[in-house]
């Protein structure tokens, strides 16, 4: 029932399916009926952000995210490109679908400088039957004209921040500064790692914002600090148990998305040890 | 502290490095110092069982214990043959504490059946320098002999339970029932996939049980029944946060090691995944 309704909240319809595309997922969920999964009452769900599989094309992401029981996707352009026409993004679907994967929103799109790449930004979600993008650094002087668009398509339009290096968009707050008197529909995609090098501190930071707080990047780093760099969750700084307190106390429905920077041309260990991790805590709490 | 009082209690001496060690090591915990670890009371250590490695050679198994950031292992005679001699069971050690690893007792030994078998099994222990067998299976009539020999060496001697399928040792209680009157130097390694399988209450026993609990085999199997198979720790029927909230009651002081037997040959996502969920679980209670 929960994962029906955030399929619906995404905006995503089920798909027919092909036989080339259930025979994926008999191979790759193979095990599914043997495993139990944990029933749990949280809203927010366990995802990853399509950016880890940088190095990797969607099928070997599939394999990696079956490896390790994870079932939603923020979908990235090196997947699913930006001019995908509407039947090559309803294929995209379908195969992630057959896998039992869901693509909850796309993004990062990065640099979003003109009007047209507004549009585009919409259109390219709208083709991808989402109603969620992430974006990375637009233009200030665009908000004007994304609040337009957020009415015009009922889509979210969350602004990923990008830590101490990010001269717009560093942490939460300065998102929620710059966004707080536009629709409500322009919000943020917390990233917990660049929030935390900021020196931010992270549990204050969603209770404040966390009603424009659509999508959130988990992660871990190795310090408070500029220098902080991306790390196995549980190994680095985060305090990941208070955020996941936090995360209950907000009910925060969106996707907690592992956005998994290191070894990125071998990222299967510490994607599973992080996810491995997020979910204990998430048992324990 | 913590750790050196485990080393101490494992009776393992610090070993003089050797140039070629202290490269394989450089090379394995070339991200060691940029990793916070986190301090934590527990006296239990996570650890590995070194069975999960029976298709790898010591190289590889260092390399996956590096990976997912375990630093005690119990030494299976894989990595360890039954006749290395004293200069090479040093070596041995040499090369896993040069690469951060500690040695915490040896086996499963397994299917002991003659006094010739125990004797050997002490001799190796020693030669290996530390003071806990986990043996599996061992002839019942030993027993008495093996009362000796745990008083002679001042060694812990823990039979490792095997599940419904066993007909000697299924679960703890079936250990307890027959060492209970033996030396209390006697005991069980509680492999606590096997012991749910046989239907029995694994905090209960826990607790009834724990002054003869010197070694825990860690995993998650898919169902409390002879069928259950054994699956990444989350993803089955084990409350794993109710066990280790169990430890910590009784104030558990040996090592939980994982014995990870699914994907044997392809085994570091399902361990990264295991250990990950493990230290969220300990790090949430």
């Amino acid at each position: 029932m929960v994962r029906r309704d955030f399929i619906k909240n995404a905006g995503i319809g089920l798909l027919a399916t092909s036989a080339s595309s259930v025979l994926l997922c008999e191979n790759l969920y193979a095990n599914s009926s043997a495993e139990q999964e944990t029933q749990r009452e949280d809203m927010f769900k366990v995802a990853i952000a399509g950016y880890t599989f940088v190095h990797f094309d969607t099928d070997k992401m599939l394999e990696m995210m079956k490896r390790t029981g994870v079932k939603y996707l923020c979908i990235k352009n090196f997947h699913l490109p930006y001019d995908a026409t509407k039947e090559e993004c309803d294929a995209f679907h379908e195969k992630l679908n057959n896998c039992g994967v869901i693509g909850y929103g796309v993004g990062p799109v990065n640099n979003i400088t003109t009007e047209q790449m507004v549009d585009d930004a919409f259109e390219y979600a709208k083709r991808a039957n989402v109603k969620l993008i992430v974006a990375g650094a637009p233009n200030e002087d665009l908000l004007p004209y994304i609040d337009k668009k957020v009415k015009e398509y009922d889509f979210k339009f969350a602004i990923h921040n990008h830590g101490p290096g990010d001269p717009k968009y560093p942490n939460a707050k300065s998102i929620w500064d710059k966004v707080k008197d536009f629709d409500p529909r322009i919000g943020i995609c917390l990233d917990i790692g660049h929030n935390v090098r900021t020196g931010s501190d992270l549990v204050s930071d969603l209770r404040k914002y966390h009603k424009r707080v659509f999508d959130i990047h988990i992660k871990d780093v190795t310090a408070a600090q500029s220098d902080g760099t991306e790390i196995e969750i549980g190994r680095g700084i985060i305090d990941m148990p208070a955020f996941v307190k936090a995360l209950r106390r907000v009910k925060y429905a969106g996707a907690c998305s592992l956005e998994h920077e290191k070894d990125m041309r071998d990222p299967l260990a510490g994607i599973a040890e992080s996810i491995g991790y997020f979910k204990g805590v998430v048992a324990a709490i």
